[in-house]
Parts: C-alpha cells; sequence; structure tokens
C-alpha cells in the first residue's frame, strides 16, 4: 500500500463531492490535498470522468510539480497548486471548478460585491478577482504563472489567503482553498452561491449598495473571531 | 425519555425538510417549534449538516434564550427565535433561511411586490422587507435586536403576524412563521417562489403593475376568508 | 366500482405528471379529464398534496360545477374547467398550473413573442395573455368568469381552440389543454420552456425580432399539417 | 442480427445521454452515428419518448436520407444529418437539440462571444449563428437546405469542421459533431453551458470584453495542439 494512501483517498473523496454539490461539468475542475510532512500533495488525474476515478489514479506530486507516485498524467493545473502550497504554508487542500456564476464573474473581470450577511459570514471584502496574465506570463509556464497571479493578486490588495479564502482569475475561474480539501470544497461551494445571490441583488436593484462595515464585522466574527459563537466547538469546517 | 420528545421530533422533522424543498445550501437554515404550555421551544443545533442531524441533537430553549436541555450548541439565531415566540403569542413555528431569491431581494432591501395571485393566494401586501439595523443594533445584542427589528417593520406598517407570515431583513435573508413549524416552512418555499416570479417578472416588464386591489382581496378570500373554499376542511396547511 | 374509474385514473395519473414534471409547487395546479358521453369530467380534490393523491380521492363533476362523486371538495378552480369544458366540445382535458417562467409572463401581461422554432412547432401565433378581468367579473362568480375570460379573449383575437392550446390569464397564471389531458399536460410543459426561452432570448437581445411567417408555417405544418412528416403515425402526442 | 447493430446501439446510448445531460424536454433532440464503410447512419426515430426507445427502433438510413433499415420513420431532421455526412467526410457523429441556453441564443440570432477559457479549452472563435434561411430554402427542401445552410455559414467564414464543432441556426438551434457520437453529445453539453456563462457573464457586465487572442490560443492548445497536455493519452475525448 502506498504510504500516501491516506491523503490519496482524501482527494478522492473530495473530488467526489464537486459533481455532488453540482459544481462541475465533465471533468472541469480538480481538487488537491496536501502532505506537508511528506511534501508532496494529491490530486485528480487530468480528464478522467467523475463516474470512473478511483483513489488509485489519483497522482502524487512535489511542490516543484514534478510526479513522485502515479501512473496517470496529474491536472493540466497541478503547476498551479504547486505554486500555492509552496508558497502559502498554511493551506491543506485547493479546489480549483469552472462553477457557473463564478466563472461568469471571472469573465466580466470583476470583484464579487459584498451585498449581504451570507458574503459575511465568509468573508470581509468583496471576493477579488485578480486581471488576467499578461502575454508574457500566458505564453511562458502559464500554469505556473497562474499560481503568481493569485498570490500578486493578494499582495497588492494587501489581502491574506488565511482570512479570505477564495478568489477568481479573470477571463479564467475561481480558486478556492482551506486548511483541509473538505473546507476549500465547502468554500466552492459557498462561493457560488454568493456569485449568484449577488447578480440577481443587481438584476432587482443595479444600485444595490455595499454592505455597512457593521455588519460585516459583526457576521464575521460570530463565525470567525475570538468570541465565535457560530458551530460546535469540535467542528471541523 | 425527554419530556420535550414530541417538539424535538417536530423541530426533526420540519428542518429535515429545508433541505428537500432546495432551500438551503449546507447549515444555512434553521426552524424551531414552540411548546406554549412549557415555555419553550425547540431549535436545531448550530452548525451541524442535515445528513447527521438526529432528534437527539435538536436543543430546548425558553423565550430568555437559555438553554433548557441539549448538549449541543443552539443556533445562532436562537435569540431572534426566543424574541419572536415572547412578542407575537400565536406563532407555533419560525423558519430562517437564506434561500436564494429571497435572500437577493433581502440584499436590494426592496419589498417584493404583489404582482400576482400566486402571491395573492397567501397575502394582500408587498412583502415587506425591514431596513438594515442601526450600528448600534448591530454592536449590541445582535440576534436579540434582529427580533425587535423585525417587530418594529411590523408596527410601522400596521401588519399583523397573523396575517402577514414572512418578511426580509435588509441586506440578511427572509423569516417565515406559521400556526405550525410545518405552516412556517410551507411559508418559506411560497415565498422563495414568489420573489422567484417577482424578479423574473421584472425582467420581462420592468414597469409592471402591481394586481389590482379586487383581485388580491379575492384570492386572499377564497383561501383564507370567512367563506373560504380552497383546500379540505380538515386541512392542515 | 365507480362507473368513471376510467377517467378518475387518467386523471390521477394525469395530475401525477405535475410534479415530475417540475411544474408545480405543493398543490398550485390541477388536471381534469372529461367523459363527454356522461356529461362529467375528473378532477383533483382542493389543496391535497400529490405524495398523497390516490385515484379514489379524485372528484367527478358535471358542466355546471356540480359534484357528481366524490367525498373531497374538488379544485377551486374547478368552474373554469367546466365552463371550458361546456363550450369547447372537443376538449379532453385541461391542466391549470403557475409553472414558474409562464406565470411571469401572465404578471407581466404580455403575450409570450414567437422567436424560434420550438414555439413554432406548437403553434403559428404568440402565445396570447388575456387582460386582468373587470372588477364586475372577479367579484362575481369569479373562476366562472373566469373561463368565460379565457373564450372572450379568444373571440376578439380569432383564434381557435384547436389550434392553439395554451394561453395566460394576466396577473394570473397559465390554462393549457387539449384532445386529451396526456395532451394537456404535455402542452403545459412546451409552454413553460418555451416562456423561458422567450425571456433568454430578450436578455440576450431586447429587440430580438419575431420569427418569420415562412418558417412559422413550415414548422407547424411539418407537425400539424395535412402532409406531417413529425412523429410516427399512431403516435398519441 | 442486423448488420448494423454496433450503430444501431451506438445511436441508442447516444441519445439516451441527452435527457441525463438535460439537455431535452420530451422528444427534442436526435443524435446520430455514422458507418462510413457501409454509407450508412443510424438515427433515432422520430417522436419516440427517450423512456420507450429501444435500440431496434433505431432507423438505418443512407447519405441520400432513404431509409435501409428499421420499421419506424426516421427523425424528422434526418435530411440535415445526410448532408452534413456526405459533404463533411471525417464526423462520426452528430446531435441536434432544443437546450435551452444555445436555443435562446439562436433564437436572438447572435455569435456566442468567446469570453473565457471554458469556451477556449474547445474552440478559438465565437460559436457562429447562421442567419435564418431564405424564403426558397424554406418553402423547398427545407431539412435538406437546412444543411447547406449550416456550410454555407462555415464556408463564408472560413471556419473548418474539424476544428469548430458546434454552431446555431439562426431562430432555431444548435447543432454539434465530432468524430465519434459520443463527443457529439459531450461538445452539445459543452456548448449549452459556454451559452449560459455568456448570458451571465453579459448580464454582470454588458460591455465584457472578447478572451484576448493568447489566452484563447493558450487554452486551445494545452487540449488540442501537437503538445496538448490536457488528459490522457488513451482519452476517447
Amino acid at each position: 500500500m502506498s504510504q500516501y494512501q491516506s491523503i490519496k483517498e482524501q482527494a478522492y473523496e473530495a473530488n467526489m463531492e464537486l459533481p455532488r454539490l453540482g459544481l462541475v461539468l465533465f471533468t472541469f475542475g480538480n481538487v488537491s490535498v496536501v502532505d506537508r510532512k511528506a511534501g508532496v500533495f494529491a490530486i485528480k488525474p487530468s480528464g478522467v470522468p467523475y463516474e470512473y476515478l478511483t483513489p488509485e489514479q489519483i497522482v502524487i506530486v512535489d511542490f516543484d510539480a514534478n510526479v513522485v507516485e502515479g501512473a496517470q498524467r496529474p491536472s493540466s493545473d497541478t503547476k498551479t497548486h504547486a505554486v500555492l502550497y509552496k508558497h502559502w504554508e498554511s493551506i491543506g487542500g485547493i479546489v480549483h471548478t469552472h462553477s457557473t456564476y463564478a466563472t461568469a464573474w471571472a469573465q466580466a473581470q470583476r470583484d464579487i460585491p459584498i451585498f449581504g450577511t451570507t458574503h459575511a459570514d465568509y468573508l470581509t471584502v468583496d471576493i477579488p478577482c485578480a486581471p488576467p496574465m499578461s502575454d508574457e506570463m500566458i505564453e511562458g509556464n502559464y500554469e505556473h504563472q497562474t499560481g503568481f497571479q493569485i498570490m500578486d493578486c493578494f499582495k497588492e490588495r494587501n489581502l491574506s489567503y488565511k482570512e479570505v479564502e477564495m478568489m477568481l482569475v479573470g477571463n479564467h475561474a475561481p480558486f478556492t482553498w482551506g486548511k483541509t480539501a473538505e473546507k476549500a470544497v465547502f468554500n466552492a461551494a459557498v462561493l457560488e452561491e454568493v456569485a449568484r445571490m449577488a447578480l440577481l441583488t443587481e438584476q432587482i436593484r443595479p444600485d444595490a449598495p455595499r454592505l455597512k462595515e457593521t455588519l460585516i464585522r459583526k457576521h464575521f466574527e460570530r463565525k470567525h473571531g475570538p468570541d465565535a459563537y457560530y458551530g460546535q466547538s469540535n467542528s471541523k469546517i
């Protein structure tokens, strides 16, 4: 049995959640799970339909995107995952989807405005949309550079990946992450729902105002602050 | 066996209806059921996924939001439920969701206009949207104050909670109630559908007029007036 | 066994198709089936949830809306069905729903423009929306008058109920019919899909033109003309 | 056993995928599979509901649209399929649906703009919408002429059917194709999702710009170029 059996199974389970949550059509998505001690992560093989996926097919890759174990070719987005794991040292899982509403905002190259408490329960800022990459970055090592495009966006805006666990890459699609792959998948579903509600809100009222700061703080802190009182004390998410 | 077994089971069943009706993502919702004689209500524990919820986990709370029975922490919205039960003496159940379309109207801070008979079958006025709370209310006892924000909205507009069993809290999300938790859940689904139809109606015709008074009266009275002829005489809803 | 057993079972089956096709929430719809020889029709009882409905509960009513057989109260829309069966002598079944998109067009009080061949496969004109009824009609025998509102709309526009088997009642919702209840249910689903496509078409292009006459004729006639070549010769629909 | 048993079963399986993927209501779609050596193709019978369809009912037709084997009448769109197989010599399967979003773009008579990488993963141009046919073409051999309308659109725009495997017929609905029927069905689902995302993108930002050329090239080539690195080397799609 592989020494990476545990993260392979976690990656398998987390990947299988994407179609159950309606976040992917065919193979348009991938989840990875990291093993920090071993310095590797487990990721979905490229282009394998979910109904045929097995834990054995999950590929083990190091932080320079070299395949360590596995007969399949890893996800074409593997280099993006590798860059993020290498530089963002406390994340445990990453999700990439082309979920419908989040992708539409990415295609529109707009941040998703914070309109309500559903959004504020998870983050205190608009969901950032990184601009499309420069031609040099695209024509170079594309997926590798996508990781830097994500990190550069966070640096420029002075955001912490520990507090904001979701974003959009302009013209492309969303990425989410978290301390575990389970949390990253949860964030992918929250992002899709928040993206849908924001579009509907603007349709109902084109000049809808952003949520006021006191409500933003209150909702975020009741879930995530030092005196959080949402959920059970032993909850994983 | 708990003396509150009956309301625990009712609360469990009513909570489980929310995902079946497509009204909640993950744990974004809660239902409570009151026992007026005992002066307590049964409510969902905070942050517990529906697939793992059991009747035993339901928490018993009094009208001052003190936990009377139960090992789990109650819903973070418990104080709002407590205020409403304390002041609105004929309601038997309360539902809070973040259902997509109703929440989008709440985020737009607009009442839902009465455009058709689907709406008029249940209430004779636009579905009210309370304004976002003042900073003082938010920074104080937030969920407790949310209950007063709901009641203040009804007082200002001279509405009766016995006739209007649904509303929106601006920037937040919908609340519904009824003589039973079953009816409150029914109202939550009706509200979501009416919210969706109203958005589509404005998209088809931005200046769509409100329903005229004669039709509003007729439809409401055939279901709820003294000579109601909708449904069976022994119907619970 | 009831002499009306056959239409009771047909009405039961046709009613049960509505939730399967996603055309109703809770009990917001009804289907009836006529027995022309006996001068009666079978209709859903009022307000009975689909999951509890049985063929035995179906109510038998004559063309003046008197109950002939059945322990339950018939649908509150029974008088509308009765008027249509009495005056439109070749229809075999009627459906009333509050399906989302068709109801939104009714609430907007607009005909559904014929934008494409999906629409033209079933009718050659815009789907008519009758204006809301006069106050006199509403305050009188409401559901009875609804039947006349439908027929008046067809007379004014010189439409034949044999060629146009679907319409909207302004501010209210759709009605469809056909030679059989099965066909009337089919029409209800077609109407909902055509209503949805028409809304999306206007969103993509606000000044989208109506389909040109040659295409309207061609598509309708290949399904319904004397030389129709769509479907099998023994097809029921 | 029929000498065409293999393509009959392939056509049956591919047709059954359409309702599973949510691409058809009732019988509004058809898939065909070609046998180039035998000079025939297998196509769905006209108007047969998917739940009653069997492999034995699939009809075998030659490239002049003559029935070679089968008791049922073939799809009313058979002549369009025949023309395309005759002139586009490397396609193995064709799909026609009235899927909701793609049909709405066809009704709006607009090309679907390339807004993001989801689109660019499959083609490098806007998805073409052929203009509605001339009255002469419609009143002549309609479905036969539809095939030429599709091919003329590709000629005028200098597109290759080998690179662009999907398009819209104005006022009508989409057609897709591919080396296999399985691929053609895959393309029909991709088209519907891309059509939906493009509509949402314009709703979020009416002046959303097209994807820039470097990103178009990069995404297409990582899936389809000589150095493609998406998917497994033995993948069928």
